[in-house]
């Protein structure tokens, strides 16, 4: 496995943890500034910074933990995508109700002028497990 | 333009028009062998042949026309990325049901050996319109 390969794998992982924990500002060290957050039935979200604001409006009220199983990852120079299948369970704060996801997330990555990737155009597609 | 983006710019067309008249051949022309078709609620689709024996399972029995809105395309190399805005529209035959969806979809694409594009990873993120 290439150098570029295991850092994109330790960036899943990394995404996944750091959305466990609440770590708003490690999951934003993992996406470009122009990152466009692609799903079914919602607009394109758009930017790093509406992310943010879009997180911290839900600070408190959803946990979210899961897994991402890696399925691909593909590097071309400075680019790349990664394939993975999520399993998420969100649970509304304070004990409420648990939603269980599932489903496939396509993303592409590039690589910054100091050397780190990030996520740049993300497909979720998790769904309401069956 | 580069003609790169030109090729694929046409190939997204000439998917939507083959799609809609029914033209098998000339849709599987348009993708790999081993393409990976992901969407929501859905397990992963692999393979050009198993494409093709779930689109001729439903031959006759729906009509799917659509438009493509590009929103972006980036290449480099012999791969790319499109992301596209779909807009469907699914009939079922002989005056049936008409369900309306609406959403992203964003493909990897690769250069053929011979010089031809062809999708190799689609993510399809259409879902009802509300």
């Amino acid at each position: 496995m290439s150098p570029d390969e295991q850092a994109i794998r330790a960036l899943v992982a990394t995404w996944m943890e750091a959305t466990a924990t609440g770590d708003l500002d490690r999951v934003l060290e993992l996406m470009d500034d122009d990152v466009v957050f692609l799903g079914p039935g919602r607009p394109p979200m758009r930017g790093k910074a509406v992310f943010a604001a879009n997180t911290r409006a839900m600070a408190g009220k959803v946990e979210v933990h899961g897994s991402a199983d890696v399925q691909e990852v593909r590097v071309f120079g400075d680019w790349a995508y990664a394939w993975v299948q999520l399993t998420v369970t969100k649970r509304d704060a304070g004990g409420g109700e648990t939603t269980e996801l599932t489903g496939p997330a396509m993303s592409v990555l590039r690589r910054l002028p100091a050397g780190q990737w990030v996520i740049f155009r993300d497909a979720n597609m998790i769904a309401p497990a069956k």
